[in-house]
Order: structure tokens, then sequence, then C-alpha cells
């Protein structure tokens, strides 16, 4: 039989928001098409892409050949690979989002909340009363990404914190320091 | 010409004391040697490594055609490969040695004194008055490990910390702190 053209990967890259909402790209793509006597010309086509809630880096569509035609060889397929764009407050982590919040070491201590928009739009109030540590992590339930195959299902936003320490202290924040946190 | 044998590697474990001040390792070994004939008998022998201070985990030292003599084979060169035990306190990373001492948050805040005892066996006390926040590190010039090519020099030695927080503050605490780290 005709050999067939091997694949064309081309990259898709989509910002976090829209891999945890889903979104349509429509992709313009130019390729040459035969017609019955072997000339070829070149046309323009749309390709839509669903991309689901919750798809990952490296998820693969693929439309089978809509590569260019040449006579006696089968069209190459067309294959879309998704990217993720950096974000600029959240990582992705599987399902989960990871966010690093940076406090000071007073918030550290006596307790703080963590205010964030998500990524489709809502904002979050995060009060957190314990005394957070290095690597203290905060877990919301659900908060996370929508697993592609049950959206209804979403993974974990975790909050970690960098805490900024004062660069010195006086004598004085010393003694008292010592006197408050003496065991 | 005669066919050699493969090489025989042997992994040489070595404290990070040995490596530190340097050592000398007696190795015996066994093998076949043959006579004028062709007639093997088994020997043993003792091959003596001299372990240069500062040398490093994957050092090759040689000892040629040591392996078993067969008629018509020159012998297989036996190769012992230095690696390195772990220690209880230090880790290497290069020529530097890394220590991580566990402090709790009043003496990362108020100054504490680190105490050693070095891969030598002297005693090093390394007083810090400066705040250690969680990525602080003290670096001691010269108190790592020797550096083979010039044995006159070495690396440093970094103190890591590892910061204990409280678990939990009291409101009078927490209030008093406020006061203390309020800018």
């Amino acid at each position: 039989g005709p050999r067939k053209a091997p694949p064309i990967e081309n990259n898709l890259p989509c910002s976090l928001e829209e891999l945890y909402k889903g979104t349509t790209k429509k992709m313009k793509i130019s390729r040459q098409i035969a017609d019955a006597s072997g000339k070829t010309m070149p046309v323009e086509e749309i390709l839509t892409i669903e991309v689901k809630p919750g798809w990952k880096k490296g998820t693969k569509i693929t439309f089978p050949e809509k590569g260019n035609e040449q006579p006696g060889v089968i069209p190459s397929d067309l294959v879309f690979v998704i990217d993720e764009k950096p974000h600029s407050v959240f990582t992705r982590d599987g399902n989960d989002l990871v966010v690093t919040k940076r406090i000071s070491l007073a918030e550290a201590l006596t307790g703080c909340t963590v205010n964030l928009t998500t990524l489709d739009g809502r904002s979050l109030s995060i009060p957190i009363n314990n005394v957070i540590h290095p690597t203290y992590e905060e877990v919301v339930p659900g908060e996370g990404m929508p697993i592609p195959k049950d959206p209804s299902k979403r993974g974990n936003l975790r909050i970690k914190f960098n805490i900024k320490f004062p660069t010195r202290l006086s004598p004085e924040q010393k003694s008292g320091i010592k006197k408050l946190l003496a065991s």
C-alpha cells in the first residue's frame, strides 16, 4: 500500500485559566490538497479543538490525514500537544494547584488571612490561626484543577509560605522574644 | 597478541574521617597464578592503597594485571573504586562539608553558638549573632575537606539550620510578639 507521511506535531500553549475552565481553540492551518489529476493547490482550513477542563500538559489531539496531500502518499496526521503557559500566581502539581505566599514572621506566629482570586475569578479568603512554620502547608480541598474524567471533582489548593524574618533585632527585642518564647 | 581479560572493579568504602585525614588500606586478595607449564595455583596477596586526604567518591586505583592468570590470556586489571560511607553529622558537597543544626525559633532570633567536632577531632565553637532565617547559611572558611591537589587548602564548612517553631502560642504570647516585631 501507499506509505503514510510521519505525523506533524505542533505545540498548543494554553493558560492555566483555559485549562481550568476549558476553552475552544480555533487553529487556522494551510495545507496542499491534490485533485484527481495529482495537481496540488493550497487551501486554508480552520480546525476546532475543544480543550476540556483539567487537561494536562502533553495531552495530544490528532487530526488524521490533515497534512499536505501528494500523489501516492497518505497525508500525515496533524497532532496538537497541549502546553501549559506559566502562571503568575499558581503552579500546577498534577491535579493540585500550589501557591506560595510571602508573609512576615509576625504573621507566621500570630495568624494571618490568605486572600486569593481563583482561576475562575472567585475571591477566596482563608484564615489561618495555626503557627506557620517554614514547611507548613495549608490545604484547601477541592480548590485545585478539575479532574478530566470527573469534572465535578477537583484537586486541592496547597498554600505554602515564604516567611520573611527581620534582618536585625535590637537587644530589647531579643530579650523580649527570649522571655516570650521561653518554655 | 593475546587478549586481555576485562578489568574487575571493587568498591572500597571509606568513612568521611578517612577521606579527610587520608588512610592506608590493606586489601587481601586471592587469585590464581600460572607457572611456566600452565598449571595454576591459588595465592593470597596483600595490596596496599594509600587513600590521600580529600579523595572523592569514584576515585579509581588500578592494580595492573592482578586478576587470575590463565594460559594465553593477559590477566585483568584489578580496580578499586572509592566509595563514601554516610556520616552521622556531615555531608559532603564537593570540597565543602555541610552540617544542619536544629535550633529553636528563640535561638534563631536571639543568637546561638554552634558547637561541632571536626572530622579530625578538634572542637569548633561558632557564635552566631545574626538573625537566622530558614535559608541562612553560616560559612566557616577552610573547615571543609582537604583539596587533593593542594592539601594545605581546604573547602568550607557550611552550617545550615532547621528552625523548630513553637507548635502553638497563647494569646498573650501572640500579642507580645505582635508588639515586639511591629516595625
